[in-house]
């Protein structure tokens, strides 16, 4: 049973003013909160479930506060057009000790601003062993329940930092940059990576100038149709898949 | 000046009964009408834009009912949480001639339900010169406003079937299939293909397993991370990146 202040409780979770000052975000779903209950950096506060998911799922939810809801109930509270089982209140990731660019392939995003399609990168980032990605203020917002969705258990696994990225990307420049544009090197025809940082620039505009202009390598994937363009998550998912 | 029944009318080709009825869609935005305008295949019947738009593209409105409307009516009429511009009543595409399995590469798709996945993929397949994308019948509409956006100017330039995907597989087994799974052939160790039809499944489920059962190629992007899957669209574009 849910009490009026646990649904506005959760139901203003899907405000990043409010997820920040509680330090939380919303998962939804079994596969979702199953891949989230196997993380070890990864605290559940709260699970609001139905009678089917709790059964099934008694071994593993020893710290997180369960309560039973029905159907009805979790509708109010999704964040979902089709809620699915369960929601979780979960506290944001914490990372222990610091990122490392040495040695290691990154991904820096330059104000991907769609929450779906961030999610989407950070999942494609974990599929292809990278797990650190950086990206600047003005992105969207990881713990949007939208990127948390569309992200799945990578988020859990993929290091998100928020940089300025202009100015990280000059602080780290021993390290070699790669830049996402339309007229750069055939990236079917490149040697794969060991170290490096991949930027891959926003849906609409690309990469902003004074990043493009500071980059090591402009890369490009071929194209044989009349597009103009692919969706950003996508050629993330071409190029990690030829460079790594 | 919009009446009423202009407003009712518009917003009732958000559903798929009503498009069906009016054999229409809806266009939103500046660069996809733009685009669509450039296509000979495409027939628009009515727009509905801002001054501003309308003063920026008067040669090239030849055929389309304009009608002027303010930022207040676009917001009233638009199906997209960021209006911008420009509204457009369009036919659906009618395709000259039949397709052509030989000697081509072609998609199919197994169910995608995601109708901004499902544009994805039209996009692609523009990108890297496929011009025929076979699906069944249960799966997104491509006239879906998210569909629309999605695919852009491609959902002109890439003609789309809806099949009985099992049957018609069954019909044309002379092409070679390869089937999009997790335990199938390295796709970055193959050969390029000039001929074949890629089938890819379903978001969740993957493929259905008659039509895997007769698929003479199981095809898999390697993995490095700890993600199960990757997205539908994504996997698209990475599989198509390697073998076209």
């Amino acid at each position: 049973m849910l009490s009026k202040s646990q649904v506005k409780y959760i139901q203003s979770l899907g405000q990043k003013k409010r997820r920040d000052e509680e330090d939380v975000f919303i998962a939804e779903g079994p596969k979702l909160v199953s891949e989230l209950l196997q993380e070890k950096n990864v605290v559940i506060k709260e699970i609001f479930a139905v009678k089917e998911w709790i059964n099934a799922n008694k071994g593993s939810l020893s710290k997180a506060i369960v309560t039973e809801i029905t159907d009805s109930e979790l509708e109010k509270i999704s964040l979902l057009t089709s809620p699915h089982l369960v929601l979780a209140v979960v506290e944001k990731i914490k990372w222990q000790n610091s990122y490392k660019l040495n040695g290691t392939i990154s991904l820096a995003l330059d104000t991907i601003q769609d929450p779906g399609n961030f999610g989407t990168i950070i999942r494609i980032a974990d599929w292809f062993g990278i797990n650190q990605v950086f990206c600047n203020n003005h992105s969207a917002d990881v713990y949007n329940p939208k990127s948390v969705q569309a992200s799945m258990g990578s988020i859990a696994r993929v290091r998100l930092e928020y940089v300025e990225l202009v100015d990280w990307l000059k602080e780290n420049k021993g390290i070699r940059t790669y830049a996402a544009t339309l007229d750069g090197r055939d990236i079917t025809k490149m040697e794969k990576l060991n170290e490096g940082i991949i930027i891959i620039g926003n849906e609409a505009r690309g990469i902003q100038e004074d990043i493009l202009r500071s980059a090591n390598v402009k890369i490009t994937i071929p194209k044989k149709g009349r597009t103009e363009s692919l969706n950003a998550a996508v050629a993330t998912g071409i190029i990690l898949s030829h460079l790594i």
